[in-house]
């Protein structure tokens, strides 16, 4: 795919530059970065890591990658003793590197740092392109999969154990019994979602004090063996409280419609679209800050918030790709309503990897 | 500091752009961003924060910016719908920003995304600069302090338990061991190196397997409440091995003279070149991939990994400034060694945060 785009694009080379834990960095180089590294793929052929001496060994061993420099190999203390500048002495050792490979027009993606956007551009043409492995890293493989079904599996587990043993009385300790489960299971999980009362109107307050009647729980817990994410919401009824049930139920409804609709093929826009108007034909209005204000989902996989989003933007859908599927209701006065499960895209469906119950009564 | 910034440099203004976590725009804010977000700041007395609309009443709540606005009320939904990429439209909404506050001249920071600033390019002077907030971070206030010296404490308390009851046979279940207990107490710790035999004399291998005659331990939790880290190495002997404890007892040696040294007005520079020369001196020789490989230490704070580095680069110590000092011998053939601890820059000298014993023989 990356050669294609540089033959499209006429470009020599792509160039990757990453800090700590880059997660397209991991992706294609199976490196997990915990300082400076560069990969360097040209139409030549060439593929290069490029990271501080003091990794040398570790890129041996781990990364899938075989071309491996070290910054000093490449000239960078020279630099460095020449100028007294750090930022400097990278930026020139990267033009060196490029100019070595007779590089003319350089590719370089979105999130490439300013510092070294403007020195490229005065020695190179520059293009921005979306980095290649975001787009890649959309569509899963089998053992990607894997790994997201079986943190989906925990967060379950875990939640399942929650409302089995439910005796809390502030969101603060519901979110410890979380968080503290899921750690015990090989998880990490932080800023654990437990709001209550008119506050859960703001989607990503994450919660304090006293619970009032009802709980949205929204759990996104990373594998702490493999790095991927699960994303998981259910609105819970501690106390009734009839108006919140009612829209809860409505977005049920609007996540049952968005997933009987969702396989290969079908532009995620559609869903949004379909999630939206159910909404609205259920009598819930939308306005800027209150009714459904977000997109009805996002990626999953080495990052919580990944491509594709569904949203109003057009997506075609397809098999392999994992996202959420999470409508939800804010009303500044009322409080808010989410319900949020993890999909695979099939390819006359879809399935869903956080199967449990919708709707969660504490009360009697 | 901002508007000193700006005044030198001639511009009007100084952009950030943010997406998920990021740690300076947390600290210039007090806003916690979950997706994307921008800060403003301008020589005509401008400081303005926009968010999505559903992050609106938070930002109210939670952030010490008084100025607040959406990306829907600067007209990217408009754009959006015209132009259907997310992306073009993002960067046309904040042109359009800049160009209504009349700006000419604007700056923006090393780490400054690559699409955004070849566009800006085109429509302003654009000048790229260090993050003045990366600079600010670098002197820590009395309450960052404190918040770090309790992580140290924290760490320190584990560490201890771990000795006490030490009886594990695998690297991993002494790393599990670790990080459950931390997270038990309120700090997450991740990829902790507990590394064994040859495989240590790669700093950043994490260790596996049996454990052989020594185990480098290296703890960086991060609080939960606060977001400060600490950062705590020592190599603990289960088994005698000579050649490792002298190793040992030179970079012990090393940070000892090192310590000594750091004071107000001190240049970092020189206590690197202390520790290089110590271990020189003690027959330690050091080459492009063995021996005292790494620099002496890096700033923490709310990154594991900040400003200052103390390295072959000048840097003017200052009071409340936090970093770790660890001076590491590694040899492929023999392993690793490594001692760790954090300290603050005082007027007349520095205080230690991370008060443990340096010599821990497990065997009898």
């Amino acid at each position: 795919m990356i050669h294609q785009i540089l033959r499209e694009k006429s470009a020599q080379f792509f160039l990757m530059y990453a800090v700590r834990d880059d997660v397209n960095f991991y992706y294609a180089t199976k490196f997990k970065t915990k300082n400076l590294a560069l990969y360097l793929i040209g139409e030549d052929g060439t593929e290069l890591i490029v990271v501080p001496e003091m990794e040398r060994r570790r890129v041996e061993r781990e990364s899938k990658v075989k071309e491996i420099a070290s910054f000093e190999d490449i000239g960078y203390k020279e630099k460095l003793k020449e100028l007294e500048d750090p930022k400097k002495a990278l930026i020139e050792t990267i033009v060196e590197l490029l100019k070595t490979h007779k590089a003319k027009k350089v590719l370089i993606p979105y999130e490439f740092p300013a510092f070294l956007t403007v020195q490229l551009m005065r020695e190179f043409e520059v293009e921005v392109v979306e980095n290649p492995f975001t787009r890649i890293r959309t569509v899963k493989k089998r053992d990607e999969i894997e790994n997201i079904r079986e943190v989906c599996r925990g967060v379950i587990e875990v939640f399942d154990t929650l409302i089995k043993n439910f005796k809390f009385k502030r969101c603060e300790d519901v979110r410890t019994f979380v968080e503290t489960n899921l750690f015990s299971r090989g998880y990490i999980a932080e800023d654990t979602i437990v709001s209550t009362g008119k506050l859960s109107a703001d989607p990503h307050y994450i919660g304090f004090g006293e619970i009032e009647d009802h709980l949205v729980i929204d759990i996104f817990p990373k594998s702490r063996t493999h790095g991927y994410y699960s994303d998981f919401t259910r609105t819970v009824f501690v106390n009734r409280n009839t108006e919140l049930e009612e829209m809860y139920k409505a977005v049920v409804e609007a996540q049952k419609r968005a997933i009987e609709m969702i396989r290969d093929g079908v532009d995620a826009r559609d869903v949004h679209t379909e999630v939206k108007q159910t909404l609205e034909d259920l009598g819930y209005k939308t306005t800027k800050s209150e009714g459904f204000i977000h997109s009805t989902g996002h990626g999953i996989g080495l990052e919580i918030h990944e491509e594709p989003r569904i949203s109003d933007c057009s997506v075609k859908l397809k098999s392999g790709m994992v996202f959420t599927v999470e409508p939800g209701l804010y009303y500044k006065d009322i409080g808010g309503v989410r319900v949020e499960d993890v999909v695979v895209v099939k390819r006359d469906g879809c399935e869903v990897l956080t199967n449990y119950k919708k709707f969660i009564r504490l009360y009697k």
